[in-house]
């Protein structure tokens, strides 16, 4: 088995360029376009392994497939387009080149999905395998989203189900378990943690209200919940999550149970979702036009508390706090 | 002492917030302006506790120095003036606050002086202390630097002296030796090693040359012999260097030998010079007008070898490769 400590620096980075557009190799740094009228927008995201992925669940190109693909969704949160993405890379001498190699094949596949290249990086030695992608976009100003933009009375629109994800990890962790789950829910549910979409695709429909007010946007990368507690403290507002209006797999819910599953939709997290605060009007209107599972699932009130309602066993209506400490924090 | 567990991540994003302006902090990705009719420039760095740095050698500002410094001095060798960084950082939980701060400091200090700032990042936990930095910055296509612009006659130009951080870190790592050499010496080959300076005030001087024709240039960041090396490969074409063109300090001289001097000045890498390769006239009136230790040190040459060239004991002169294996090769 060939390692990077075998090929050495100049070969890899040979073999590495091959994923690169020809005209951007060798030198320092790539020059890129901008386009006229556009800002640039910049996003890093840092993957370690044991923390971020691991062998167990995460084949290397799995790895590079959600590293290129959260950073898009970041892209995609802020409104912008993506222009390049750059990957610095630390990694053990003795690790096998072919596990690099799909590594950066699962970068190209999702880069070239959408319409973007790997145009540089650095490579260095680590005893952590750790990848640093850096994604930069391009917007023109008035179609960028921001998490302060949130107004009160607007909706919260999620562009689809939360808990995905995590459903599937739970069966990469535990393949054993469950064989009685439909193999299409636990295909789609694996698919969904090892092959995250950035919603680039919903930007479009965004344009034409955005011309009439700023539209919030956030990405669940780190949780829906999560989400929804940033963009409410970045607007200085509060929000009602309804529990009952949050898209729930049938099949979730049958194997792990309401709770667990709310559980799962709410602080699960890298669902890579867009999760956007915007005026009834435009919620609705998207809602039909974006279509799948997006669900308007909130409202942004003037209190400045987050609250989950949920319908109780006899029909009341209860609020609880949207607590944020659920949600994963790196340094807890 | 308190360690970034102590803070959890939402008081540390907070801390290190304060390193970044105002305009934008707080969404998923920074917005940045860029000036009509110029491109984008990009460029990363990793660097790893124990390969790039280590806590005996370098403090947690010098860390952020150069990291910082190092990546500006690739835009620079790109020609381009900078934008903005951001900065991925995976480090253990018990990492000392102090030391990030002072990391953050240093970070600061240098990209303050450039006129640049950091723009955002990621933060993970991690078993190793890890930096990945991204520099963006902006250059007008005419004067973009590239490494494959060197034609046969050219001049190679270097901006400064070279083997002084290698100097400074031998001082580093064995201070107790060598006190009989001068504390000026001392002082400023330490100052090298610790606070490289990346030549982007020698920018303005080679435009109204560029107008001409396009101007080759690297940084010396992984030594001057690999750099002449990288730019001769990437042109096409060979190279001569006069070994005794190079500036060589005579304390350093004193102290290394003539041979260990040479060969600190070719093969010890990081003193973040630039490397140009343009017509003789050009390189004349720029060593005059840079002026320091601003050096004419080679010819471009039809042959693709690259030679060093000495005057031996006798006054033969006598060409060596100059052998790039003797650089810094991160996984050899």
């Amino acid at each position: 088995m060939t390692t990077l400590q075998d090929l050495g620096e100049h070969q890899l980075l040979q073999r590495l360029q091959r994923f690169c557009p020809d005209s951007i190799v060798g030198d320092d740094g790539a020059i890129l376009p901008i386009q006229p009228g556009y800002e640039l927008v910049v996003t890093t995201d840092v993957l370690v392994e044991g923390v971020h992925f691991s062998e167990q669940t995460t084949r290397g190109f799995d790895v590079g497939w959600r590293a290129a693909a959260a950073n898009l969704s970041d892209l995609a949160a802020m409104g912008a387009e993506p222009i390049a993405l750059t990957v610095g890379l630390s990694l053990p001498p003795t690790t096998p080149w072919s596990w690099l190699e799909a590594v950066y094949q699962g970068l190209a596949a999702c880069t070239q999905q959408y319409h973007t290249a790997i145009v540089g990086g650095d490579l260095c030695r680590s005893p952590v395998p750790t990848l640093a992608i850096t994604a930069l976009g391009q917007v023109q100003p008035p179609y960028s989203l921001k998490r302060s933009a949130a107004q009160v009375g607007d909706r919260l629109l999620i562009t689809g189900t939360h808990g995905l994800s995590r459903a599937g990890l739970e069966l990469l962790l535990h393949p054993q378990v469950d064989k009685a789950l439909a193999p299409s829910d636990r295909t789609a549910w694996i698919t969904a943690h090892q092959r995250p979409r950035p919603r680039l695709d919903i930007l479009p429909s965004l344009r034409p209200w955005q011309t009439q007010r700023a539209i919030a946007a956030m990405d669940s990368s780190d949780g829906l919940a999560d989400a929804v507690v940033q963009l409410c403290h970045a607007s200085g507002v509060g929000a009602i999550v309804w529990a009952e209006q949050l898209p729930l797999p049938n099949g979730l819910v049958a194997w792990q149970g309401q709770t667990q599953a709310l559980d799962w939709a709410l602080y699960g997290g890298e669902d890579f979702e867009l999760v956007l605060a915007l005026p009834p009007n435009a919620a609705i209107a998207l809602k039909e036009q974006i279509g799948g599972m997006t669900a308007i699932v909130g409202e942004i009130t003037a209190s400045t508390a987050v609250q989950l309602e949920m319908i109780s066993d006899n029909g009341e209506r209860q609020t609880v706090p949207l607590d944020q400490a659920a949600g994963f924090q790196h340094f807890a």
